[in-house]
């Protein structure tokens, strides 16, 4: 249970007290502030703030001095045409600050977009809970044998079961060891920012992660694409239920020109140019390298 | 008048409607919302959005579950210590985005602080209005005279005159021949993304201009500071207002260290160190050169 | 002509002095240093200084000790593989610095590209040259009557003279009086940072601009692109040509797969694989808007 | 010892092979490319790479056409004042490329500096090597009492002993198992993404770190600090010496204006004013906090 009953009191305390505002007010989006959506085992996103929806993403592009909306349709096509077009700005206009709890191993993925703004938990300043990400058995997977930074099928029997133990044993123990190293119980106690090095990557972290809508669509284009890894692809896809009710039409064009949509370099636009007239293109007559005809013919079908 | 009618209606309307929120609401922002703040002859400031309050700061400052406050006494301590020790992440949770107008040139100094978003009315695309700064008699300055890059005394009598009156005739001239160059009657009209070359830099723009107040501080810092031109220095003074209603603690602590503050080198500490213990310190003796020297006795009085 | 004989002089001898480094030396770039590319009426392009080549790239992306390159062929390959893949740190590993004369209306779009370092010349501390961008004859366009933001065919006879005058007549009459505002003689003269706001958009300012690779990409993907204003292309056109002597491999899978690629949404995917397996589709079965449709045509031909 | 005999010999081949390049050289620079500046146990700083010297901030500063040097003397001068007035732009026009090996706890603090390009040696991809960083016996320190964030007096006897025998046990084993997880002999073996998450924070990492000058010493006044945590502050360190090779007259405006000086809060200054006006000041009298009071005297002496 990522919440304990005080944390959880907090939240509702905040979420029973609405108030008054002139700002933008996306309503698919109030439902989901503040609740903690868990992810994995023990961590989860909330929503802490908010600003903007699909209008004001119309709004910014007209410099409107009103709504900046004619009507829903209008701001669809526009926001499509932007999407389209590639014209960020505007998507810039919205922004997003959320309370993520992650193991670290993920926050150091997740910290390469640059584009944002982070306060993360100090442990430094305070003692890190005894709380590690164990992967269910289906998480538990076998290095990829094609693939040097991929995973390949779940681990079974024995080795699922070693390994497994192996990670909750080694756990358990260095946060022992941890707790046993700060204690200032008849001994001076080790630094705090000392000892937070004898933890592994799969203890919990929490921070305050802000962004804008722009930035957030590209980390997620990153993180909740299928070659992305499983343990930051799940806060991807969490991300991605909040943000198609924040703002439905531009993740509806996301999903449609990013997502779904793939980049075809000039020889493979040449190459669908020869297959629609009907030639029989083969890796060979492509021009392209196996790897390229392989991800080339995924997309293609 | 910045704005017409149509504009102060749609304002207005804004305005009048009220919604409910589970966010956080800064009391002393609402009551700018919209609002146009009028800033040199045809500009103003607007704000169109924010995210955030005092207590936003240090419920992320904590990475807390709840509102992230105890009181506002400990908020205000905890707020004055981050702005002490340049803990800049915390201030990054707040978030503003304005509307404003403003003339070319003050654009093209504001553009240049690049941690911000914007959208600009775009003249490829629309007609800018007749609208040109001129500045008031007390603003039509002089260079100065010992700083190359600064103004002294307010031009007087007849060559005040004659400067209005060049600024004018120029700016009508070259906008009559703007609209005779893009206008179609009787003619092909000339593209308006060429058209607009013809105009000079005080011609009014206008922008989206969203920022977090960390980034808000360092601009304010710079450019409401005696030292910016006067025609920046109007906007970011308007800011200034604007953001103590909205953060009156952040702000507060942002007068005392950075807008009342000073950065004394090691040889200027140094100084003070003597002149405290009672000896007389001249430029000579200070170590500082000639520049140095003059900042120095300005900042201790 | 761009450079006077001085500037031309001390371009000279920096190039006539060659030193021995132990950094990565790009040959392709050597010849292009301080060498000023003419670009426009009055405008520019200049190296000053570059780090790094293609191996950089690969050494970057491989974190390792030596040049990290084992053959020109491997590093070509994996350069492929980083920009398909859009691996952007591993570009953003080369950085160039160039010298840039270009007019202020191009400047104001050039400077939305914010991840970049920019020293742009002083109007408030130095006086501006007079050198206006005049339009040649085939650039002195009209406006499109399809795209709002876009250009057509060249103006003829009367009204491309008429433009013509216009815009030389306003530029020297505002100089003129730029210049009598700012004169000393005779009166106090008005201050720099004021009397420049009386020039038009076309009149030429410079900067350095320095950029790393990836972010160089992306700015020569928008503004090398057909849809750029053609005042900007012609720069992004010189600057590909030196790119291309500069990281030869990088500047190729560029051109593969940005400037000669296309991003296809998931509806133009589904498109082309229906009529790959033979199937007629038109802009009603096809699920597109008529501007997606005609923009798909042309990609697919 | 950092360096396997195969990595020095590729650095040695590096060194042995100067070239002849046109661009700006900077001498106390060269003699330290490539060469590994150990840091730590097992640690080192490398420069891989740079762009400019102290000539180019002012080149820069001046948009000059040529070195942008009139003598040395004037260069300091205008460095200095750059520095003063915070005109951060001519310093981000030199740029530079280290190679750092570090543990991972203080990559962590290391990339919260956004402003900057990074590439790190993938553990998704590759398998990290079995070195750790393990406190020499003067930096195994106790939790501060004073300071929540700070570390005290270091561990001694019995203690220490005990701290330095967990660190080293949790991070073999630890190790051993993370190989044995991997390992593909009679088993799948576990992914390496999954498996990395068993390793404590202080296991190595490595990366290549980009950064220009002016956000490199706005790292190095915050990492170089004595309150930054030591492991930090020993990269800063050699970084520190590397910059003063390097660019010596913008390092020793760094030190006068940035190290060794000290920001004054508008209280701060009222005080130092009436101090030198003779007036007994105290914390009471001051208008200051009990800890602003404390840092004050430490800066006034």
């Amino acid at each position: 249970m990522p919440l304990t009953p005080d944390q959880q009191a907090e939240i509702d305390s905040l979420r029973s007290q609405p108030q008054d505002t002139l700002r933008t007010v996306a309503p698919g989006m109030e439902k989901h502030l503040y609740t903690a959506h868990p992810v994995l085992d023990h961590g989860f996103v909330r929503v802490v703030d908010y600003m903007g929806d699909d209008a004001a993403i119309c709004q910014a592009a007209r410099v409107s001095y009103g709504k900046g909306t004619k009507s829903v349709s209008n701001d669809e096509g526009l926001i499509r045409y932007l999407m389209r077009h590639w014209h960020s700005t505007p998507f810039e206009m919205c922004e997003v600050k959320l309370h993520v709890k992650l193991p670290v191993f993920v926050a150091r993925q997740w910290i390469r977009h640059r584009t944002a703004n982070v306060n993360e938990y100090s442990a430094r300043y305070s003692i890190l809970d005894r709380e590690f990400y164990i992967p269910a058995p289906d998480a538990l997977a076998a290095q990829s044998t094609t693939n040097n930074q991929g995973r390949g099928a779940a681990l079974e029997g024995e080795e699922a079961d070693r390994v497994l133990r192996i990670l909750q044993d080694d756990a358990m123990r260095c946060y022992d060891n941890y707790e046993a190293m700060i204690s200032d119980e008849g001994q001076q106690g080790l630094a705090r920012e000392l000892a937070r090095m004898n933890l592994p990557a799969n203890i919990y972290t929490q921070w305050y992660w802000k962004v804008d809508l722009h930035n957030l669509l590209h980390f997620l284009r990153l993180r909740a694409d299928t070659h992305a890894q499983y343990e930051i692809r799940v806060y991807a896809d969490a991300i991605c239920k909040i943000t198609a009710d924040w703002v439905p039409a531009a993740y509806k064009a996301f999903e449609d020109y990013r997502m779904g949509g793939a980049t075809l370099s000039a020889r493979a636009l040449d190459c669908v140019r020869r297959m629609i007239q009907g030639e029989e293109v083969t890796q060979e007559s492509s021009g392209m390298s196996k790897g390229e005809w392989r991800e080339f013919k995924e997309v293609i079908g």
